[in-house]
């Protein structure tokens, strides 16, 4: 697997969907020698209204489908995700796990000795998650948690930023939060980051917002040289989609900042089925 | 099956998630004799924003649990898998099979000679199912239909009908049907007829309003007593769902109007390992 001191294995990755691909993004620009396979869940987005034992089955599912390619990491890169089955993950997965939540409430703690916002998913939120990692760091700091149920939909349809019906929603979902006025925001969903200026204007400019795509993506880069673990390959990106590829291409865009390369359709009813897909799906002769 | 001249056997009704409760309501009033066995997918809920082939492969592994159940008839309670998988579950399924579409359009048909709209979600629009309903019937009729993708999760967010957002997405979605000026406007969704009263202050009195949850539970009604098929059971509710069961039952209440009774979770992976599951599981023991 480590050959000439490179570990050119890949870096597994996965979402309920398309916001992921933000991480990716942030991955690629600082880890440009790394091979990466992503597996967007599609066919059941979203997570964050499911229930907590359904949103655990589905990430066991979906890192399981990535175990199939023998990745040297495995990044969980969608909030509900983490916040529902990191520890899981991490306890069962032969392979290191790096969420999204605790590089994104370390780099909040790092960004301000002040207030934190978080605004999540409602399961996010509802899990207590980055309440959990940020006072853990520091019990004395005050924090406060929205859930905002419509961005996500309000992000997949494709509205602007400048849409009258997305600052409408935003000036609803961050009134509290105006009020608490904190000095860093955490979006902490992945498909934040698309209204990150319509948010920046309804908060103001001395709030700093904290996108975890870019501290996970520094958490995954730390880890391998931690670990001597860095790769030196292509830097290739095998995308799959639990829907329609066509369909994840031409919106994966938009998250990723660039072409998603080739999509493969993997169903669900396959990554249910775990034990009938191993034969010899690997990352040689997926690609 | 059939048991001193009456049908027994349970009517199967699956939906996405909860809106296909608008249907078994009017059902159980016109109907009280049946017994109703419901499907909720609320783990991979929403359908109408997934691909045609994925939703066709959902609506086969739920029409498949309903008949562990040995249902007289199954009806397919969500617009999106009646306009993606009806004709396919209608060729493959050993049992009558009922949609909404067709009802909701014979529906809007009878109410006006002129023009008529129809609000759905961007799958239902796209596959032009109503728009091909309407015109089969008489292709002279103008049809305008228009997609409305945030209306599902704003009526499973909870939000009031008096809400802000909730007109001004309604506004929004709405501005090209006030201008074409339909007489009769189809809620092609089963979560619509929730946000009845603000679509009709927005279309104003003159539009009538059609649900296809009523005119599909007649047209059950009707199919029954064609057939001889009839049921004088104790009008028993038995719902399962994919996600939680609690949850579905808390906001069951809402869209079924009365209590759901006792609600049970079917994983979805146990819906995408048919044969498995198949020993032993009838009405009888599942009750």
């Amino acid at each position: 697997m480590t050959h000439d001191g490179a570990d050119n294995r890949p870096i597994g990755v996965f979402d309920s969907g398309l916001g992921g691909l933000t991480v990716v993004r942030e991955l690629r620009r600082r880890a440009p020698g790394e091979t990466i396979v992503y597996l967007g869940d599609s066919a059941r987005v979203p997570y964050g209204t499911k229930s907590l034992a359904t949103v655990r089955r589905f990430a066991r599912e979906d890192a399981a489908f990535l175990l199939r390619f023998d990745p040297k990491l495995i990044v969980v890169a969608c909030n509900t995700a983490s916040a529902a089955a990191v520890d899981m993950l991490a306890e069962t997965l032969p392979v290191d796990v790096v969420d999204v939540i605790r590089p994104g409430a370390a780099a909040a703690l790092a960004a301000t000795d002040g207030r934190i916002g978080v605004i999540a998913t409602e399961s996010t939120v509802a899990s207590g998650a980055y309440q959990r990692a940020l006072t853990a760091a520091d019990a004395a700091r005050e924090v406060l948690a929205a859930a905002c149920p419509l961005l996500v939909p309000i992000v997949e349809e494709g509205r602007d930023e400048d849409d009258p019906i997305v600052l409408h929603v935003l000036s609803d979902y961050l009134r509290d939060m105006q009020r608490f006025r904190p000095e860093a925001l955490v979006l902490g969903c992945t498909h934040y980051p698309l209204l990150a200026r319509a948010i920046g204007k309804l908060m103001g400019p001395k709030v700093s917002l904290i996108s975890s795509a870019a501290a996970t993506a520094e958490a995954v880069c730390r880890r391998l040289v931690a670990s001597g673990q860095i790769g030196d390959g292509s830097g290739a990106l095998q995308c799959y989609t639990t829907d329609d590829a066509a369909r994840f291409a031409a919106l994966g865009r938009r998250f990723g900042g660039c072409d998603v390369g080739t999509v493969r359709t993997v169903g669900t009813d396959e990554l249910e089925r775990p034990a009938a897909a191993a034969a010899g799906d690997t990352w040689e002769n997926a690609s």
